[in-house]
This record gives C-alpha cells, sequence and structure tokens, in this order.
C-alpha cells in the first residue's frame, strides 16, 4: 500500500519532497505532546496547487491528511494518529507583500510568527499575536489552533487578526475566504481554530496595527498570589489597557529557574510581568501607575526592566517555561482554562489541592490579565499509575475551572487532549451544528480525522 | 389561517403582543429600502424563551419567522417577502451588565446601538462600532448584518466586538456561543451577518475597550478628489490611524445642504472629515500632522472643530446624509462597495458617468479610509422606466468595483437587495458550503427565507 501511495503521491509532487521511509517519517508523527505515530506518508508542498493535488489523491483513496506547521501544538492536532498522509506546510514561507497603506500582510502558511513580526515591524507597523512558541511555530498552525499569546489581553488574538485564507478544501477546490467581501456567512473564522479538520490553510491576510513606538516591562513579585490578583485588579481598574499581564506561580518559577539560573525569586508565590505600550510619554505615565499600584498592592520587589535587552531577559523566562518542564519530568499535560480574573486565587488554591491529592506537580501559569491560565500536569509516560492520576487531576482541573465560572480556553487547540472535555464545555446543539459543518465541508471526513470533534 | 395562526401564537404569548390586524401588520413590513409586504402576524418578544415558543411553533407550522430590530436595515434583510410571522426584538431592551473590569457588556438584542454607547461611557468605556443609524438601530440588527460604522478604520467593527450570543435555533433550542470557550468552530462568528436566516440572536456579550480621554475633529475641502485621496493616504503614511475617515462627493453635499442648511461647501469636489483619537497629548500632535498633511495637500478649506458641539455638527451633516435623499427623491438603492484607497478618485469618476449615462443621481459617500464607499442612486419607484435604469447602473457600479479590485463590501447586509451580486463576488464552492451550513441550521427553511441565499 505504502509503495502504491507513493508512486501516486508522485504524480503531483517531485519524488524529494515525498517521503515513505519509517526512519525520515517519525520527524513527522509527533508535536509538542508526548503523542506520536508514524503516518504513512509525508510530504512537504510548495503551493496551493500541489496542496489540492495531494488532497485530490487522499480523496480518490479515501485516506487521511493531517496538515502540519512546526509541529508545536500542544494538543496532538497535527500528530497523525490515524495514519494518512502527513502534509507538511513548513516549507511555505513566502511573506508574499507588506502593504504599508493598506496596512495587511499576505503571508504563506509555513511562514514563522517571528519573522513576520520581525519583517512587518522593519516596516513600522505590527502583528500583535505572539504564542510563547512564536520562533517556532508557523501563521498557519497559529490560525489552525487559533493559538494567540499574551498580547492579546490589550490587542485581541489570532482571530481578531486574520482578515481572509486561502483554503484547499478536500475535494481539491482552492476557494479564498474574505470577511470584506460581502460574505453573508463568515467562513474565515469557521476555518480559525478548526485544526485542519475543515480545509487546508495555505495563505492568510493579515491585519496590521501601527507599530507603537514605546514599551516598557516591570517585574514583580507577590508573596501570596491573592495579592498579586487584586492588584493585576486595581490596575486594570486604573483604566490602563497593559499590553500583557503575565503570572508564574511559584512551582513553575522554581522550574524555570532550575532550568535557566537567571536568579529568579523562589520564596515567593506569584511573579507577575506586566507590559505596557504606546507613546513615549504614554509608557512613562502608565510604569509610574503599575510601579505605584504593585507597591500599594504590597509587592515583595518591583523591577522594571531599564533597557530593552533587560525586557527580553525577562520575557526569557516565561517563554523557557515549556521547556523547563521537560528537564525535571519528560512529559506533561498542559491543560487550558479561562477562569474569570476574580475566581484567580481560588482556582490557584484549587490547583494545589488537586496537585497534593494526586501527588503531582503541577506549576501553574498564565496570562492572568484575563484569567486564561495553563496548568501543566507533569508526569512521565513511562509511569503508568502515576498516568492515570495524570488523567483523574486533569478531568478534577477542568471541573474546578467550569465550577468557578471558567471554560475550557481552547488557546492551545483541542486536538485529542482536550476533545473528551467538549461535552463538559458545550451544550449538545452547538456540537451537533459543529459536525453537520464538519460533514458538509469534509464528507468522507478524510481531513484529520479523530481530531476536534470524537 | 390567520385567526388560528393568532390562536396558536397566544399560546405562547399574551394576547397584547400578537397581532394579525393588516392595520397594525404595516409597520412591520418595511425597512430602509423601498421594499415591503405585510406578514401574516408580528409578535413581540421580551425573552428568549418567548422567541423559542415561536419558533418551535413556526416550525411546527413550516411558516417563515422574520427577525425584526428597528427596520432600519438597508438591504431587505427584515422585510417578510414570503409572509408569516414578523418577530419583533425591539422591546428587548434590557442592558443586563456592565463589566467594567472585564471590560465587557452583556445587552439584549433589541437595545439601540446610541443607548449602549452612552451607558458604557458612562463607566470610562468604549463600544467603537457606529453605524449611521446609531440611534435607531439595534444590536442585535447591528450583529445579525454586521453593520459597523467609520471607527471600524481605526477600532474593528462589529464582528471585532462580539464575544459570544445567546441565538434560539428554528428547533426552539437556546443555545450560547462563546469563542472564549474553546469552541473549535467559530459558531458566533457564522451567526454575524447572517440576517437572521440561522437563529435568532437574542443576547449578546460585547467586548469593550478603555474610552480615549480625547478626541479631535477636523472638516476638510478640496477641489479635486485626486487631492483629497491622495491626502488620505499621505496621512495614512505618516502612521496617524485617524478614528474615522469620511468622505462626501459634491453631490452629497448638495443634497445634504439642501436638507439641513448647513452652510456646507457647493463648490469642492470633495468633503472630508477626518477624526483622531487617544490621550490629550496624542490628539494635539496628530490633529496638527492631519491639518499639516491637509494644507500641503492644497485643500480649500481646513476647519478643527473648536469644540465638541462643533465636533457634533460635522458629524450630524455626515449622519444626515441617508434623510437628506429622501427629500430630493422618494426612494434610492444604496451599494455598498469596497475597493483599494488607491482606486477611489478612479472609482468616483466611473460612478459618475455612469450617472450620466444612465441619467441618474448618484451622489457617493463612504469610508475613503478603508475604500467602503456608499454611492446611492436616487429614484422612483413610480417611474418604471427610470427603475430600469437604476437597475443597469446599480450592475454597472458594481462591475467597476470588481473591475478595479473592489468587492461588495456586505456592511448593509446582504438581505435582498444584494443577492444577485454574491455569485459575481464569490466562488462557487464557498457559495455551495454557505447553502449546506444554512441547511444544517435551518432544515425547513423557516428561518428569514429568500434572504442572502437566493
Amino acid at each position: 500500500m505504502k509503495s502504491t501511495l507513493a508512486a501516486d503521491l508522485a504524480k503531483t509532487l517531485p519524488a524529494e519532497r515525498i517521503t515513505t521511509d519509517p526512519a525520515e517519517l517519525i520527524v513527522y508523527g509527533y508535536d509538542g505532546t508526548w503523542l506520536e505515530r508514524t503516518p504513512d506518508a509525508a510530504v512537504s508542498v510548495l503551493s496551493a496547487d500541489e496542496v489540492a493535488g495531494v488532497l485530490r489523491l487522499a480523496s480518490r483513496l479515501g485516506i487521511p491528511v493531517v496538515p502540519r506547521g512546526a509541529g508545536s501544538g500542544l494538543a496532538g492536532g497535527s500528530v497523525p494518529l490515524s495514519g494518512g498522509i502527513v502534509l507538511n506546510l513548513s516549507l511555505m514561507t513566502r511573506i508574499r507583500s507588506i502593504d504599508r497603506l493598506a496596512m495587511r500582510a499576505i503571508v504563506e502558511a509555513g511562514v514563522v510568527n517571528a519573522d513576520l513580526q520581525a519583517a512587518v515591524e522593519r516596516e513600522g507597523l505590527f502583528y500583535p499575536p505572539d504564542p510563547a512558541s512564536l520562533r517556532q511555530s508557523t501563521i498557519g498552525g497559529n490560525v489552525a489552533t487559533s493559538a494567540s499569546g499574551p498580547r492579546c489581553l490589550k490587542y485581541g488574538g489570532t482571530r481578531e487578526y486574520v482578515l481572509g485564507l486561502e483554503v484547499v478544501l478536500p475535494t481539491g477546490d482552492i476557494i479564498r475566504t474574505d470577511t470584506t467581501a460581502g460574505n453573508p456567512l463568515d467562513l474565515t473564522r469557521l476555518f480559525i481554530g478548526s485544526e485542519g479538520t475543515l480545509g487546508v490553510i495555505t495563505e492568510v491576510t493579515l491585519r496590521l496595527i501601527a507599530k507603537p513606538p514605546a514599551r516598557g516591562t516591570v517585574m514583580v513579585t507577590f508573596a501570596s498570589l491573592d495579592q498579586a490578583s487584586e492588584t493585576v485588579n486595581a490596575i486594570i481598574g486604573t483604566g490602563i489597557e497593559p499590553l500583557a499581564l503575565e503570572m508564574m506561580d511559584q512551582a513553575t518559577l522554581r522550574c524555570v529557574e532550575a532550568h535557566l539560573k537567571a536568579g529568579l525569586p523562589l520564596d515567593v508565590e506569584a511573579m507577575l510581568l506586566i507590559e505596557v505600550d504606546g507613546d513615549e510619554d504614554t509608557v512613562d505615565a502608565q510604569l509610574a501607575v503599575v510601579v505605584e499600584q504593585c507597591q500599594a498592592g504590597g509587592a515583595v520587589e518591583v523591577r522594571p526592566a531599564a533597557s530593552k535587552t533587560e525586557a527580553e531577559e525577562l520575557w526569557k523566562a516565561r517563554r523557557s517555561i515549556s521547556s523547563s518542564f521537560g528537564r525535571l519530568y519528560p512529559n506533561k499535560l498542559g491543560e487550558d482554562i479561562s477562569v474569570p480574573r476574580s475566581a484567580i486565587p481560588e482556582m490557584v488554591r484549587r490547583i494545589q489541592q488537586i496537585a497534593k491529592q494526586h501527588d503531582l506537580m503541577i506549576p501553574l501559569f498564565g496570562h492572568i490579565g484575563d484569567g486564561n491560565l495553563h496548568p501543566n500536569v507533569l508526569c512521565d509516560l513511562r509511569d503508568s499509575a502515576q498516568m492515570e492520576r495524570v488523567t483523574l487531576a486533569a478531568r478534577d482541573i477542568f471541573a474546578a475551572a467550569v465550577q468557578l465560572g471558567g471554560t475550557l480556553s481552547g488557546e492551545h487547540g483541542i486536538g485529542l487532549l482536550k476533545r473528551e472535555f467538549i461535552p463538559m464545555s458545550l451544550q449538545p446543539e452547538p456540537i451537533e451544528l459543529m459536525r453537520q459543518i464538519k460533514a458538509s465541508f469534509d464528507p468522507q471526513n478524510i481531513l484529520n480525522p479523530g481530531k476536534v470533534f470524537s
């Protein structure tokens, strides 16, 4: 079967961009989770036409196609659990245009987020969405999983920046969606977050904004989580809209410090990273208010970054969280919940109880500004007794979030790991409507089967 | 049949909120277009449960239901052309909550846009979307037609502010959509702009932003449209993001002046209304740049508003455009196109040619900042020869827009008047996908039948 598949694929793609060699296929079989499965074949495409050729073939053969960007996903969305063809889009890295006047960029799906950011900033423009994986993850992957990042607090998430898409349907038809084009039904947004289950995104038209000239960053620590949480409310209550408001709990700080040796404080319950942006004067004024509020809130230490380099150092700690966990445990189950900001201290306490109860390490961090938290249950897949406790803890955490008025945030996608939580978070009717939409777009169920919809 | 219908409705609603009297029904049969049709019945609902009752009845009887807000639509979306029941949501006017910390509001569908704006501004918050109809039109109607307004240039449109909806499906099921709730498929956005064809929106959760403390308004006139257009590009090229950048052509100025007698200039080709907002200092600095650019661009007159009252006066001219047309001609066909900003002068010239060729008056205005233009073909329905020319002119205008790289903007909805343009603007595959989505949500086709999808 595999040799036939390779021969069939060779009719649409050059041989050097097709692989069916099991050793080579390993690199197309995992993502940021512990899930892995070697596909039957992997192809690297360079254009929407090539994607169309692969999808027509897969439709004819009735075999799964799993679109893949950088493979940095945190929910299993790009893991080919049903086998089939992995469609690697990471070579489609052209930034087609950056229009300074129209303030938009058109990019291929494989462009890395950080590369786009750098390119638009050279034009005096700004693309706010910044998932922690920004140096690896692709715009296509960001859109497919609706991944955003800290700055969505002020500027909105990836959803808010996608103006239109080029998408290849399972039939091989290449369509353009464009929210400004009198589309009565918003197909663009339907594809955002659909994790490759409705079509393959090949090109993205993005809205850009003017680059705020200045930015200021402050690191603050608090002896108690309640103080940290109240200070966040106090800051937002002043009318300031911070660019980002990130929180790391003590367990997270310990993991990151073990990894980076950056001299992070280990005796506090919470560290906040607060960033503001705007005109030079606005930033100075807002920083002063932030510092004042933090001091009034009982901060242990308030450290404004004196330079861009110092700010980068502070962010490095935040962005190293995921890899720092890997030093302590080989695996992790990253949850992804949203709770009302007022419920954050209680949520953190419950997570600590759950960790204790199940004898697990569950560091917690996240976008405290909008209540989007990422508790990570650290684990070792080889320890099956522990893994059972991990599953129980994950369910307990999610149940606690729902009880406190929270939801599954879905910022990391649903993929395979969050599928089972969907019925806890959505009513049956919307789920059924989503299933019908999936069936309309992909009647043969060849696109990333088993993902999102269990 | 009508008396049975009234009796059936009386089982779900109090009699005083049901009408089948032809004289009373007239007020539920028109919108901002010339289209009208008396429905079989009209009901005024106060809750999602009541809407559910009406929809269950309509599903059982297989009769059309046409949701209606203020009836100020410009595309026929709320006109009950297939008869049936008009579902009046304009009594659902409760602002359920304005959460200053979470920066969101939850409102019933019938809340008038201007009432919401005033309420959130009292809390120091800001809801940017501002259709010209803001003193009449409802949030539910704004969401259903995806109507926005001038400020979307800087702040994005209605689509960007809706966080979640309560929607009643034709089955009578009441669902909640919420983009932050790990919805893999974005049902919220699917309902935005769907004009009541997929479900009835009963409640809207809106994102709010901090209210910018200051605002500045400038009125500028140009002898030539090219100068106006180039100045707009020059302003945006400086990096300033105006809150609004509105244009009125000479024909529009003449109509408004005949109506308002406000002393508007009648000998210029274009008047621009430019608004900036932000901190006091930012506004002053940006106004200075705007004035400088306008003078450098050869403006005939540059008049900054000295006060809030003066600014309101200037905006009054813009918001009176639609009613001013009514003084000259009883009817109008309002087109709604988007062209690249660089194509605006050419588009305006083509519209002037089309007006001449078909012997019609076609004043033009719109959001020049993002290329969204509203040419209005003035007419008199009683003059059938003229109406034939109107139809030809409307098609010519749309064809010219497409030729210049433009699209049907859809800012006024598709309804009945724009239906025929959809196939000129979208590929067959997306249209087919939309039809399938409609069939999934409303298999009996009872919700606003004939609208959007011809």
